[in-house]
């Protein structure tokens, strides 16, 4: 069985010759490839064996996507600031490849509460929320408060000092007094990413990644 | 709006004659209420003032629970060893009382990988799994690597030692390099319920938890 | 120099027979004594020596104040939770023992943002906030993002699990991305008091908290 | 309404064609800008756009100030080592650019207690303190039991070992015995320096640090 | 060769009967015992035992000391607050017991600087200092900025929150930019006295701990 | 006594002459010499004095070996994923090196337990295993509910955020439930080998690691 | 088949009479039984329903043992202290009830080398050696540089402040520079004596664990 | 009062052509300057301004010495390997330049304890012991174990993995449960130079440290 889209790999430390290597193999069996966390080096050696290849500096995702994939359903991507859209891009990115539709929601975080408060439209029919915040990382257990999906939250290592590399953060989401919020590691945008789909594909009557994946094959 | 299931209550550290007005009020208005945590002595002041209380000296809920709710979807609750049991078993009452059918499967921990392993058939068919396991908390990613819905581990404080009050198994949860496993905070059974029923909600149909309620209470 | 109002006795630790000792001696000198964190078996020996000592359960705190003290411009202590309203409690009447007049806006933690929205008038001509919250503990910024005047921030000890005894809340409040607030130790609604107190004090025209007190007993 | 002096950018981890946006954007429509953390880099493409831009290695501050404002009442920012001024630098630079006089203090720290001692003049008359240590950190201590007004502590990172990136330095403060402190993150300056602003224009008899800048603007 | 002195037993979780047996065994050979960390219960079977034994409720030091030996040099014992005090004494008495005079100067801790400063002379002709403090624990560096003779910073596991059960007066300690100080264990005032009767005698002349004692029998 | 393979070098942080003079004062004698965590630089400079030196670019391990050595018994050095072969290599090649004969089983771990049970034939007659994994580090544990001789378990820092350079993979292999497992420090592939190189010989008969070396020697 | 003497059974946190059961069940079956962590309480009801049950009020084992176990080879079990001594104790029990001989060396911590050097002939022999130690826990790095068989070592929980309830002889364990340890779980005795029994069967030629049993089993 | 000796000036971190000037400054005043933990380049630069200058690789020690200064009693400094010795020699070098006498014994750490037993003669006569190590850093209670004078225990951040920077050795060290043990911060071998001169000095009948100078001034 085809499954394609399962394919996510994760650049960091891989050598380039390997990747590329990766990247051809997968593409000449016609399978659609993204890779988390690639550098620039590595981009610039996998677009010059495979000139579709396309990357995002921001995000550090380099996909070779041939397939025109109908997405499903939707969820939303937010973030506490500006600082936390690598990760957050990575989520979207990662979940738009797997077949979702996102809304993007950036820079809403609890220091300027109101900008959240008058964006809760953009939450309306969500089957669930990624919510990417560092430092203090309040954002979570704010939109959990308001929302009724479950809220897939990403402490990132964004701060300084006691930040402790993203501690603070994951430690807030935690300890969420509010209701509805799980956990991912810390920078995990991929991670939020696949289950944010899992829970969109349920809200969407299909049953689970992979048969969907199946299924869907059929369909065409 | 009545919502009445919404009621639950976390007893620990709440005076005796403050809960138990807690449960009369609520009762009084017709209203089911489930308390987490409670201890046999609140359980009898409850008792003496409602006499339908339960109470389960394991994952010590105490609820009074008048109306008849029709369960739907399913879910499986998963420990690794017996020693997890009350913070499982907090999990699948939880979510009982919010409307969700649950399937037990207790002490299949990675340490006798065969008993999971020969029980897989569990899993079909459910919408999600909460994985509850202490010491090296290593059920949530061995079951991740074999299901395709959403796992919602939670880590406990069982163990000693290096397990750090349940950081052990917590920090094992969130760095699992299986796909589709969020965390909640260490014994939190009560967080992972509330996260199965809204995704249990989504995959029957249903939008959002407090919706879902409303059509419920029309249908009555 | 008189200054009374300055002895506040931290009673944790101490034997009973010399806090009694203490209480007495101060009494008989016409200082008004403030204890924190007195037990309920401190409380009656103390009472039994000065019967008009006063203890509040919750609070913990152990009052012998004769002096009918004139309370002086406004701060507002709120918290996230019931659960945090023992320390809360230690902070506003200390304040108020201080000379301080105090606003209470109790349980308007975010997971329910409305409550605090909706009561946004009670900050205004406050000179600062005391903000105490456990658990996550973002109440803190979320009231930073609200006010202009100095948040302190009060971290506390309630939770469980992955909250390390008030460690979680105390990072979040560290490393908050909202202007304008400050940290004291994990519990200490004592210290936040204090300068709060000083704050009020400058805010009022008044300079120094010991000056203040000269100045103030020169008046009677 | 204009406010002007509450744009404050955090320059670390921006990209620089993006910084020069913000600076240009900023100052066309006449607002002052200050920039935290930021880099030689940063400031020579600021500067090449916009010659007013004056930058200042040791606080890594990057201003462009146009506007002549008044300061009023006045602060004191003291460090326990030399190696402590950056943070501190970046206090005193916000402060002033907020419109606080400020009085610096440096070099200190316990070790020498008479250099300290023999420089008390100096916080006479001050609204608050923030004081500046790394390593042990108990110059904050120190100071509080020295003066009346509140004491903001800023940890910083310097040191080496045991001080784990600043932890040291924070803990010390946060445990501190002395009346009227309370804590920012580790090398936060700006932190302490907007703080220290509201509590400065609070004892000018100002309210509010918006409210503030509106009334002043009005007197333009 | 009968050395006696260094009989110090660590009371604390050795069961009462095999105690009893070790003080009855020591002191029928002419050997002075002391115990630290001695109960209540513990104490009152020895003293059954052993009519001599006198037990200090404060230090919890257990003693039977039949000998009675001179006393030579001198150190100083001085702690942060009134909290320390049971380790300082453990510390002062376990000197005392080695044959090393011990001035004790309580309560001088940074908060209230002015008590240390005009109590100097109370160093002068010390050989070295002890110094017990816990919560920021900043005595010590002060105390060596001052004096010229080693320091031995004892942190206590006083205070509460971010103390983390001694961490801050330790880090605080190890940290001190101050010249002169080592530090020993949380509460380790025993250990405390053993270095510093090391360089007691090392400052009176004496050579070693074992050497001394074997030359002052002869005396006798 | 020559006992040759007793030399392991560990390379890091050793200047490179110093470093080449080791080699051949080793290799003069006659003796063979492993070295680890060797940089190319290293590896370079090595060869250039000694042109038969062997440098692996993924373990790291730069080695001169001339005798040949009569490999014994069998262990198993598996791994998680690939990013921790580098670890294995080490472990693998040491082992080699001191005689043993290693089967090599990369990326099994948890996340695909079907790769690890259907090789479970590669354990057979196996004297111990060697389980390599960073991340969550469930491979030991799930290899030590499978195989019934020692389990080696060596924590990886592969891994990001939560995982804390590798203190989440030691927690786990240190709290496992599964029996037979002991643990060694985070990346150290070296002190496993040397471990599994002495049971491997009790397994074979030898007695200790250096006797059955001077047993060998006389052989020749 | 049966294999009876594997049944070591955790009694720690078990409710009693579910014990009792456990106990009753196995000895039904002609299987021996140990338990570990038996409180007296325990013991004294598996006592009235099994006579032969005999516990050690220092190792807290909890053991019914029939039949007349045959013990082959020979390990080591030593520690630093006598308060390490009840760990120690559940390793050699454990040890000996899976067929091991142990030979017993207590008390020859560091602090002492040369009651170790002294004794060194009782490793002679010895197929691994268990060391256990709390405080600094340099005892197992001082033994595997005096033996070449592998050491396991067992850090213990005893001590007091900075040892962070074993972490600090946990982490001295774990980082020995001496060849040969490797490391289990704090106080985890059992664990040790496990791996110690799986390294004695296969120095005395058996296989595996299970599989000696079963060969075992034939003989009789 | 001229004093020169103590004129250490920590490198680290400050900008070269201050270091220069500092050196300049104090050379022309007559006094003697050392400098650790210096940079080649920033050697190079003083040395360019002050040909005297000398610079020791390994120790990272600059110094600037032109009296000849007379050196009195005597310490040992020992470390537990090779790596240990750029810590090692920063004390050796320091305690030198404050004129103490320095006996080395390097790399005689416990994983090969018979070269410290073999090498017990070179702690005879000594005022005190530093020992210098990392890793497990067992060195300093071993050595403590076996001499009566006070062992000053620098841990070091050499190693790596749950080394955590020199944690380990740190806190195995604060737990010694030999006598005579006092601990500095990780890396501190200037710290421990400055203790164990005055311990020195008392040792040969000075008095302090300053007071010592005074006098050996007045004898030139
Ligand atoms: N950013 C990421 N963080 C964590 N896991 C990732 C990430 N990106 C990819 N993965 C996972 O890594 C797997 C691929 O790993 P690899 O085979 O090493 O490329 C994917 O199937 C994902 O499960
Ligand atoms: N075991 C639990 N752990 C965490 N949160 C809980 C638990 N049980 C109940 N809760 C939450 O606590 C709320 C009730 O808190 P309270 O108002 O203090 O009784 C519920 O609505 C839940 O959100
Ligand atoms: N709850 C508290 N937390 C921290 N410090 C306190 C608290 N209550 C009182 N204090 C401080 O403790 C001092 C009295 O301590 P004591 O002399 O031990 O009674 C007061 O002057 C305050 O500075
Ligand atoms: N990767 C490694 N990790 C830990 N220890 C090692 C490693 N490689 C070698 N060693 C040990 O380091 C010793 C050599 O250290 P050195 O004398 O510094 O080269 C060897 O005998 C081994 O005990
Ligand atoms: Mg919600
Ligand atoms: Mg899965
Ligand atoms: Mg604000
Ligand atoms: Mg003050
Ligand atoms: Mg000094
Ligand atoms: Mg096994
Ligand atoms: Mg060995
Ligand atoms: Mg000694």
């Amino acid at each position: 069985v085809r499954q394609g889209f399962e394919e996510v790999v994760y650049c960091q430390g891989k050598a380039t010759p390997h990747l590329v290597k990766i990247y051809q193999t997968l593409t000449a069996e016609g399978i659609d490839v993204l890779g988390t966390r690639a550098s620039r080096e590595q981009y610039e050696a996998v677009k010059e064996a495979i000139p579709e290849a396309v990357w995002d500096e921001v995000s550090r995702v380099l996909k070779v996507e041939k397939r025109d994939r109908k997405r499903i359903g939707r969820i939303v991507v937010c973030t506490g600031g500006t600082a936390d859209v690598p990760v957050a891009e990575e989520a979207a990115q990662v979940a738009e490849f797997f077949g979702t539709k996102v809304t993007r929601l950036y820079d809403v975080g609890v220091a300027g509460i109101h900008r959240l408060l008058s964006n809760m439209k953009a939450f309306q029919g969500a089957s669930c929320v990624i919510a990417v915040a560092g430092m203090e990382g309040a954002l979570a257990g704010v939109v959990a408060g308001l929302v009724d999906v479950p809220v897939i939250a990403v402490p990132t290592s964004v701060g300084y000092g006691a930040n402790f590399g993203g501690l603070s953060a994951l430690l807030t989401m935690l300890n969420s007094c509010a209701n509805g919020i799980t956990t991912v590691n810390i920078d995990n945008g991929y991670g939020a990413a696949y289950v944010a789909t899992q829970i969109n594909r349920l809200a969407c009557g299909g049953r689970h990644l992979s048969e969907e994946v199946v299924e869907e094959e059929k369909d065409e």
